[in-house]
């Protein structure tokens, strides 16, 4: 395009950082906003400046948190006992909705993902470790993903946390509640079937 | 979530404001943001900010520019007697790749869509009116889609135009360069037949 239009090149070639967006969103983005939305960008462009600054790892959990410890790690009510470990903030909503776990949480903010170049240091195993030997915690739940990695990154956190005399736990695999056998995957039958009980 | 993230909370809130994104992507780009581009997010929200402040429409075709008038009007070299309304920026792109048109654009930034309250004022056809209309204009060609209401937008154009003496042409419809007829939709190959020459 022309060079008058500087800073909507700018602002399409920003909105392409975003995970998800191409070429052709951005500009449908950048072309909604300064066309329909001016309040919007406006707000994108303080909450973005705010949230950079504002937020960082909380240093218990390393989730991302605005405080120096986050809200449920300064929950004193919760059982110290228990460490669950998740991928992402999202992971440890869906199973705080559950209400069924009252322990503590860590958050890897990722997975084990060598072909990403994500390995035990980008996803703070150490820090992991650290905190799972604090002398409180008992038991270590590890709520990764049953996806590949996500198995992989429990394989390695559960080597790693055995050798340090913890005892460690995964979700157990199996059919979905209110799922119909018929169409269920053949191999979360198979999981159900070796871990029946 | 808990209180200790209100800047997060509030990023995922304004993410949304951007077409397409939904409660999941939003907060999937603010954790990626946050967690893997903190330079992403200062880029994005410098550049909303510049593009929101600097950006405007041009004063003759309507698109989006930072100057007072935008290069392609500013050009003195095209042919002032044809003018081509198009919805968007990105179809007069479109327009241009192709190298065949020499004359000028309107935008209309949009299309008349009654059901999302977009009327004649909302896409300028007023200030489309006076463009047309300024003496030297002869022929105005309208590129809008050829979606029902691309389609609509094109007929209450014309019939604007003509009451005001201009002539109004529209691109031709037809079977697209390089297709083959067997896969080509009824509706367009009724328009090639009745459009033939």
């Amino acid at each position: 395009m022309a060079t008058d239009t500087g800073s909507l090149d700018a602002l399409i070639q920003a909105l392409r950082r975003l995970p998800g967006v191409g070429a052709k969103s951005a500009s449908r983005m950048a072309y909604h906003l300064l066309q329909h939305d001016r309040g919007g960008a406006e707000l994108l462009s303080q909450a973005l400046r705010q949230a950079s600054s504002r937020i960082h790892h909380c240093a218990r959990c390393n989730t991302l948190t605005e405080a120096e410890i986050c809200d449920v790690c300064s929950d004193p009510s919760r059982d110290g006992t228990q460490l669950c470990v998740v991928e992402t903030p999202a992971d440890q909503s869906a199973l705080e909705r559950t209400g069924a776990f009252r322990g503590y949480f860590y958050v890897l903010m990722g997975r084990l993902s060598p072909l990403d170049g994500i390995g035990p240091k980008e996803i703070g195993l150490q820090k992991l470790f650290e905190r799972a030997g604090d002398g409180t915690v008992r038991e270590v739940i590890l709520a990764t993903n049953f996806t590949a990695e996500g198995e992989a990154t429990a394989h390695v956190i559960a080597e790693g946390l055995k050798a340090r005399g913890l005892r460690v736990t995964r979700l157990s695999r199996g059919v979905p509640v209110g799922s119909e056998l018929e169409y269920v995957d053949a191999g979360t039958i198979a999981h159900a079937l070796s871990d029946r009980r």
